[in-house]
């Protein structure tokens, strides 16, 4: 099974969740009190979710080192793209084809800290691709996620 | 008018469109070619564009130094966010709106190179936003946007 032609998730790291959802808020955009806590805030779009979470957790995530220091560059972009799937073992599959099509892996599929399951690659480039199955979140058909309110 | 919650477009700096855009296409993503051309590639994933180009010129457009050596570390992210808007006035008064919330303005909105309108600004952790009004493409309602084939 190849990846779906979607993207479900784009999640910014930050220096200070609570600070940068307050900037996301003063947009008038709705932070999910459900799915959001102190360490990581989604917000849902109109077609895709923005989530906000701190650089070095999700620098050490995505399997690459993290930078202590903020500003110090270290190689990750700061942004990671996600694609939800329904299942761990269609993750294993769609990893599988992304690493075969050249992607570089980086977290072999596996279950995540947060009680889903996640592989991890990098484009030619180096942006990070994480493929996610989450149990807490519920996925349309075609890749988008509704959050709790 | 705020900017709505939604975005339209995610693109990923590259060091080489053509290198890069075979990745994507070796995942069996299809490439826009009516959008794109040597400079630049555009797939039209189920929710929203993705988008390759030279992440230099990325740079540039979006109002940040270029970085000249591929690898090395200038403080761009290499990504940018991009929101469509229907008019260029729907752009100044979005940008506004931003800016009153606490982003940094990078480029001051103004007609862009490539044809259309645009406005760029930082959000509190340095992650660049296009607001774009493209009259190439053509946008829905909710701000995803459609490609030719």
């Amino acid at each position: 099974m190849r990846m779906y032609p979607g993207l479900s998730v784009v999640t910014l790291g930050v220096i200070d969740v609570s600070q940068s959802s307050q900037f996301y808020e003063r947009l008038g955009w709705r932070r999910s009190k459900g799915a959001s806590n102190p360490s990581v805030s989604f917000f849902g779009l109109n077609n895709i979710v923005l989530a906000l979470f701190g650089r070095d957790d999700l620098a050490r995530d995505s399997g690459l080192v993290s930078a202590p220091s903020p500003g110090l560059p270290d190689g990750f972009s700061g942004i990671t793209l996600a694609q939800n799937y329904g299942s761990p073992g269609a993750i294993d599959l769609a990893f599988d084809s992304a690493i075969a099509a050249g992607g570089k892996a980086l977290v072999e599929p596996r279950r995540a800290d947060w009680g889903g399951y996640h592989g991890v690659f990098a484009d030619p480039d180096g942006h990070v691709w994480e493929l996610a199955y989450n149990p807490f979140f519920e996925l349309s058909a075609d890749g988008t996620l509704s959050l709790p309110a």
